[in-house]
């Protein structure tokens, strides 16, 4: 991903075309807070003064001087309501135009980050070797990797980022190939460090890919407490993938508005969810120019 | 905007790099389903052919037949829980690989249409020559043209669009400027068919713009029913901007989880509000394959 | 628009491929004199640094000093034929490769900055209330933006920049719709900010257009004087669109090589016209290295 | 050059951003001719279909037909005044919003073949063995390759198109160089098939260049006729470069509004002037939809 | 990777920038025939009617006819020297000029697959049980993702693509985190699907990775055979890494000239080696137009 | 050729999507040595800050320090096995994400330039006069400057770059024109500074070429020492070419592993080869952390 062009996109989309000459020596120096309006886990700092810095550049601001940025609280970190998450400065015309940017950038990553918490926060403790709430690819087209560095920031972690870093042979892969076996083979062997995981919707499938002895993750879609409970039975009787002596991962998933306690007490080893990332309610900063000349 | 580079960019990131040379002889011609899970506005579906397309044109599959799609229900209909929206044929690895991208763009655009169609519809008949329901640019980044698109297709209109299609002179602006009048300066005779709007917290700023004559459009934000009533009354008596004669247009903004009906009827032309886009709860489109071969 | 890459785009275009390494330490330090060959009005100064920055950037002069300028006028002055309007200093290399380009933007710049101040001044005074000379769309492909922003520069205005900041409904776009009233139709109510002109040829659309009610911008499109008269008090007696109350913005185009203090004194509020732009005469800007080591 | 980006660049410059959904049929199909205002030498016709061909990909036109095109006359013919050049059908949107781009496509083109035509028309005959008039680096910034074909089209040749295919040595180079020897010796090897050429201005320099032997392309710039007379005197009498056998090649350039006949008269075997480009006067072509449905 | 935009950026490379405006009615209707000069295993053959079809779309042949090609091998099928592995159908102009492209590309993925089937061929029967060999991330700047197809087309397979699907910690990765458990700590976790590799070069670090007990792939890197041997039966005697009780997986790395069979012998899992993409000695295709009009 | 854009898309390819957001305060800074394997004549060295600093860039280290580097050979002088060539510093996400890229790009232009020069020194001295050993147009896709570029630095010279700086009449051309005099009648005069160069494979066709009479650089391709001698002798006959007066330049191609020296003395101008860059042995540059904090 070239990080850059796709800030520049994002500042034409709101820029839209045009030159925009301005002379530095008049535009004044301005000091503006960015303040979170509710209480927020801050997420994308890292990547405002980056985008302060591209909005200057596409501005042509001549020999202007650079932008600066300085936080009051870390990436990840608890920010109160109101409270200056941080204090940017420069020309008037590279703060304004990248206000808007800045600002939905650091609200969409932040209510993820913030969402996120909140919801391992309220699941509270998981039985030990239960191995983490995970994301899904529903994503928003452009943002794939941005929301999943939110849903990170924010705790949980990442299911595979796209079909490059693992293959999941889902019901689509198995009807398009012909079967459980079939799917199995076209991806098998293809692959040295990314693993391949198979969805199974019900016992008769978990039976055939225990019976295939090679994918040892398993996706457990759809199944209510009792059919997770289980297939989770039958995967850790079997304990491990018997062509490659790896022990069962199980992951549920599909769980809709399920309650994660117990069905990471059901046994499965990860729960993966959209929600972290589209359910998170909407969460706003703004920035105010505090400062001129 | 160049649409196809920006689908092209949605499919790598999920796709990630790699030649994916397949022989179309071999690939299987395979027919889905596009459903949405619950009950949605459709919105997006033009595209959809499009990412098809641009998903078979990376794969470079060769001499390969090009991928169709079949529509049920019109951009812009209600589709009901469960129906098939759509479907869709082409080579397996044409639908396998563009599922996800594909599912992500039509559930976002459908979810904001969807959702400003119910918050239309929940508030019911408004007062003859009110102009109507606007949004913001408070979008995801990259998604702007999109989001605002389906606003459109959900009924309600759109504020500007980005920095080129019109000047709003904000708290920021008139800050770096030093005032309201030297804001309006600087933005006075810059545009042709452009306009102008000013925002105004407060009675003393409403009457510095109506004493200034030129601009008409006025945005009072963030003021409370009885503020606001006081503020249109006001207008309302000047009639129409000294310099330009032009009739004042008075939009309500930052209201928050307020009543429309009740701004509406206290004298506002238009009410803009972020909820439209931001406060969409998730939508689901997926896609079986229910035909190979 | 993406200015830097656009300006890459220039160089690529002069320099051809390949890589250009030098080593900086050898390659001397010098200072060119940057000269209009006639009197001109300057234009695209703020622009010429980041020409030479991005030569240097394509040409990877490793860790090299970075090239500076110095402008002896500001943008938009006269700049006397042969006075140096700039001194630039920079690595021969960045110097040598970006001459061409950067003399042929300059140059385009100013000869449209120039020609449209000595239009405006061959004018000389128009009437009380004369809204200003427009530019139009007849641009060249790649460069709209920056032409335009040479018409303001010479101080002339510009006319809507492209199908974004207005909807100019021609008579093609009445032709596709079968009609003034359905043309205004598929227009209307789309834009916020961005308003709608209409173009009539005779008395009889414009009495179409008033009837209707919605648009007050008009276009009066290929009249002569005294077809311009009838039209103007035709407006005028009306006053105001009916619909909106927004009193009647009238202008005149495709005048040729007419009278344009006659055309304003008939009563029009604005001209528009290509030649500003499209007629302006050649006029050259030279570099000449001045100082080596 | 990346020809079909390139034109999505000026479609967007035209068009903005956003989506532009239409239902291919609902919209119209209609057919368009394109005339030209004055008579024209037609140049740049081959890229109009691909101009229309970008518009409706832009434009998502769906499984939409594709707009074709029919030419009354072939590429570098005459096209009377008011003709119909071509005839071109599409869907109502892509005529519409390719138009603007398109008319300005062709009227640069054919302004640059038909003023090159009616320059050398104007010359009349030249002497036998007169190699050709030439034109120069000085283009519009993003145009080079297709204003050099226009020339090419009018009926006169191109001088280099860059750095690339050509070292041209000029007085900064000599300068930055420290002298005609050093700048020769800096270029001499490096090419295989491009050669090298360099400027002279006077009789000093002239003979500078031939005791040094090698180059053997010479650019007489800004010499009067006497001077011009004088330097292909003696260089005709040194008859070849002698250190490579190829006989003297002799440029005239900055001839300004110089007498092109006497020039050639002289002896040289080449004139370049940037006239043939810079000093077209503005040529249209416009658009009308002559059939809807 | 947008395969298209690449292939365009390497047509470019050849054919320099400039319009190639060609009546598609006058030039020819060619075929040509592709051969291998020398026996070859065919790689790459799905992506050349692609370079043609940019070819054709680079020189905007208006209403060209498409290039066509039928081969006679399949992807990977030996090619006998100077047998015609394709017949290319298209205008003159395509053939012309993809050809240099399409050769370059088809030769290096041809001598990449052809040296790594010559290289399996050459080692012959290796132990039940071996995984397989591999290649490295030692490929040309561009072509990575080329190159490692042509390995498996080759009958070789891939290591990890690069740092998206899989983690390496490597010698430089553990100076910088300051250990193997510190290097290990920052990896763990991070990714669901992608594994984690560690890189050991003597017994001491192998026993550290076995006490951490997290990380079961390890690569032994620059062993000889003594040593090789000595750390696999340490590895097998341990079994499984103790946190996560995955077998261990071992590799051997660094072999140089080393023998293949031996090493496989010694017990290791997997050999990985540069030589198959960078040792593969040149192998060229060329094309020769058979038949015009 | 954007320079930084590619090697921007060289990084993507190893490092893939996503956000690299990392706290430049808490990642150490670093000192890293860059070493060849084996003896080497140093090619690249100019581009290496250059990725390291795009590097950065992508990581968007935010306010990081810029990385440094410091060689001790300069580029085309001869690095001992072993020696560090260059000593970098950085942050180390910034040495550790740029390592592979640097190196692959490094290792390929120095063993070009390597292989280069030893080819060069094993031949010895070459007849006085005799014009060099050039490379051709047989490059790796996308590295095409690059390649041309270390075989400058190995000592030889480059023909051609592309289509854009030469005509080569090839037996194709030759095919598809329909014969010699038509192929050249469709070069001729097209170009200024690029010459024409012809193909030959036999006396019959050398003597058609000098029969036409223009073209003056002929390639005698494929032909044995007799046949080469006799057609030397033939064109050393008739001098010149008889319609430009230039000397014929006559170059030997197709000679695979024949003798250099004898195919130089047999009378040619210059030798053509493509196994400067195609046959070049795989030579190997590391880079080693030595120092952190």
């Amino acid at each position: 991903m070239d990080l850059r062009a796709q800030i520049r996109g994002w500042l034409i989309e709101d820029l839209g075309g045009g030159p925009f000459p301005f002379e530095a020596a008049r535009d004044p120096w301005c000091e503006a807070h960015i303040k979170a309006k509710s209480a927020a886990v801050l997420c994308g700092a890292p990547y405002v003064l980056t985008i302060l810095e591209e909005t200057q550049s596409l501005l042509a601001l001549g020999p202007a001087k650079a932008p600066e940025i300085e936080w009051g609280y870390e990436e990840g970190a608890r920010v109160p309501a109101g409270a200056a998450a941080a204090r940017a400065r420069g020309h008037a015309q590279t703060l304004l135009k990248a206000e808007r940017t800045l600002l939905n950038f650091l609200s969409r990553l932040s209510e993820i980050a913030t969402h996120t918490a909140e919801v391992l926060g309220s699941i509270g403790d998981l039985p030990a070797g239960f191995g983490g709430i995970l994301d899904t690819r529903k994503n928003t087209p452009g943002l794939r990797h941005f929301e999943k560095y939110a849903v990170r920031v924010g705790g949980a972690k990442n299911h595979r980022l796209g079909f490059f870093d693992g293959d999941l042979i889902k019901d689509n892969d198995i009807a398009a190939a012909g079967g459980i076996r079939p799917a199995i083979d076209r991806a098998w062997g293809l692959r040295y460090m990314a693993e391949i995981q198979i969805e199974v919707q019900n016992m008769k499938e978990l039976e055939e890919v225990i019976a295939d002895g090679r994918v040892h993750m398993i996706l457990l879609d759809n199944m209510d407490l009792p059919a997770l409970r289980q297939a989770v039975a039958r995967a850790r009787q079997a304990k491990a993938a018997s062509k490659t002596g790896k022990p069962y991962s199980l992951e549920a998933s599909g769980i809709g508005g399920g309650d994660f306690r117990a069905i990471a007490q059901a046994g499965v080893d990860f729960i993966s969810t959209s929600r972290l990332v589209r359910a998170a309610p909407p969460l706003d900063f703004n920035m105010k120019i505090v400062r001129v000349g």
